[in-house]
């Protein structure tokens, strides 16, 4: 049995029309021998809608039961799409979460899968030609739906493509692959053929939304083959998958990514002494405040500073936070500035290239950048900068790494 | 464990507003002690916007993948009640069919409650004040989603009422109980404190709309005493129950229904031998025309008339067989009158008065109403009369026999 997981977001099931379109990729597939099990998320705007609705119903809604009232949209998804399916002559059924079954933590709106049981999955497959699932939800233990977060549905499709062994999984989006950057900042940008799982996670982290991260985390520990696919094109899109000697080897860098969601924050004259980062950085993970980048200053006569950022939403409880701990550990003062952005190159090819760091350094010298702050990976180099300067950096470093198409 | 069932409607549940109201209702019930199952319809409207989406995406849905649309529609009203239960305190959460299970037979859209498993539901009882239950879906043996068809809640509650055992349950809907007729027609119309299950079968089969004719059927063959009550009003409602001697030698006639969906139509000059009966009942009944009342004239000449009426929906079709069966059995040809209603008057305490049928006959002659077609049961009589005379025979009806009010 061919097996084939398909997965398209929203706004491939928007409407009518655009559900028809999804079909004839469906239908394609099906036609080259293929058992095809589709995944599909909520229809564009429709899980917007529902958690409106629920803010409107309760300030504060009870989690288990928010997961009850966003699985809706998904199901409502499938069954018009297996109807569409249906009438082209194709046996295709739904499955919600636990009619696949795929079991769950009970963590309610960001659940974890624990395991799916695919014996009674590939029965059905054996009965119809499309299984027609319900991306983003689950259930628990408890026998409670629960769904998995913003943008899960990509983690569903992995799933079950692990699930169900050596099969590929083709997730289907507005964008027609991943990109050496974003195209909108940099016209030059070239979509990358093939790219690693960890090239990857580096990019979807940096704000590259083509995949949940999680989901690629998934793939990863499966190692499950994914294709990042327009549902608009018929172009072969990109292959994330394994790390091999020809990507190490052949290229340093593949891409660059950038955030404009960050805040840096400074505790000034920090007395230098052991527990001094325990002591902030415990009470802002307790608060739920990520911490994406530290830096702490040279000391100089046992006096230091203390820089790290967060995201904007986070800012105002990160202050608060840092505010208290300067008093309490004897600093001079808290100082942020809203206006940074981080650019990051990425690339596996940096495991066996000197120089990556030092050359992205020097073309943002070149190119007059102040780098306020620097963090490094074994595949990852960022630099804070100010945000004033981020289209540029993107772009010096995007030709520098010799990244510029046509 | 004090255990009462809730059902609430979709025009109960329509907005949060209405919502609010129905929750007061409830934690009522909770302050009195009890472990309250509320049984939800969709919201108004909801469920016909479905169908309407279902139809614009098919001409012909899926039927098994329309119940899947469906069901959303019970699981979104669920969720948001439980919700409004746990931002009260209430410790509440919601069940959807396979949850609860209610297992079903494959009949998708229309299906029939084979079991349900209380074991599971009652231990969840245990632990909460409140399972908010989604009426109107199951899941069949195949694991798939199930709906019971319009109305189906009211089935779902009385289900769920004999499942648990000797607890009561209430139908809140937007009338405060069942009227002896249509106050809309008679202004004199009282409420009917108390009717059997057999008396209710005869007024929600002629369009007494109140509760879905196979939720009493299912109340009578598990006894469950069920109170019709209104969401907004604290009136008691009417308690359908088992018939009881006083209700039979109390009370002759209950209430007068009425049906204008009626034509009656008739095959003249019919050579009057056996199997003719036959010859055009069969066919109507494989071609799902569902006929009411039948009539056959006292046959002269050995030529006689045969008489039936079918619902307005179902005269194209009923026509159509009726003349061709004419031809074959050499009858002089078929007519037809849309313009005919049914007045029927109800009652247990027919089977200890005789007489009854004289008073209806004598009333309506009385009045100059004409009788065009009879027909009995053991607690009701039905005649046919001219539309335009309804209005006058169901007013003289409930006057003849002491149903008026103030």
């Amino acid at each position: 049995m061919k097996i084939l997981v398909q997965k398209f977001g929203g706004s491939s099931v928007a409407d009518l029309e655009c559900m028809k379109k999804v079909r004839a990729k469906v239908l394609k597939a099906v036609e080259q021998g293929y058992k095809v099990v589709v995944v599909l998320s909520a229809r564009a705007g429709q899980t917007n809608k529902l958690l409106e609705m629920a803010y409107q119903w309760s300030d504060e809604p009870h989690p288990a039961e928010l997961d009850v009232l966003l699985a809706t949209g998904e199901q409502e998804s499938i069954a018009l799409f297996s109807m569409l399916l249906n009438d082209a002559g194709v046996k295709a059924r739904s499955m919600v979460g636990y009619q696949v079954p795929i079991l769950t933590d009970n963590s309610y709106n960001s659940a974890r899968i624990i395991s799916i049981e695919s014996d009674h999955f590939r029965q059905e497959l054996e009965k119809y030609d499309v299984i027609v699932m319900a991306g983003f939800q689950g259930y628990s233990m408890e026998n409670r739906i629960t769904t998995l977060g913003r943008g899960g549905s990509d983690t569903s499709a992995v799933a079950i493509a692990a699930a169900l062994g050596s099969c590929d999984c083709h997730i289907y989006t507005d964008v027609d692959g991943v990109y050496t950057t974003d195209p909108r900042m940099v016209p030059k940008a070239t979509k990358i053929p093939k790219i690693s799982y960890d090239e990857m996670l580096e990019m979807a982290s940096m704000g590259a939304k083509v995949l949940q991260i999680r989901s690629v985390e998934f793939a990863k520990k499966y190692k499950v083959p994914v294709w990042v696919r327009s549902t608009f094109s018929d172009d072969e899109g990109t292959l994330v998958t394994q790390e091999d000697e020809f990507m190490m080897e052949s290229v340093m860098v593949s891409g660059v990514a950038f955030d404009k969601d960050q805040v840096r924050i400074t505790i000034l004259g920090v007395p230098d002494k052991p527990g001094i980062s325990a002591a902030l950085f415990a009470p802002l993970a307790d608060n739920e405040v990520l911490v994406d980048m530290i830096v702490q200053k040279a000391s100089r006569d046992g006096i230091t500073d203390m820089t790290y950022t967060v995201s904007h939403k986070d800012l105002k409880r990160a202050l608060a936070i840092t505010e208290k701990v300067c008093a309490q550990i004897g600093g001079q003062g808290v100082e942020y500035d809203e206006h940074v952005a981080k650019v990051s190159v990425i690339g596996v090819g940096m495991r066996n290239h000197s120089g990556v760091a030092a050359m992205a350094f020097a073309a943002l010298h070149k190119a007059n950048i102040n780098i306020l702050m620097i963090s490094t990976s074994e595949i990852k180099i960022s630099c804070l900068i100010h945000e004033d300067q981020l289209e540029k950096a993107v772009q010096t470093l995007h030709t520098t790494f010799g990244l510029d198409g046509e």
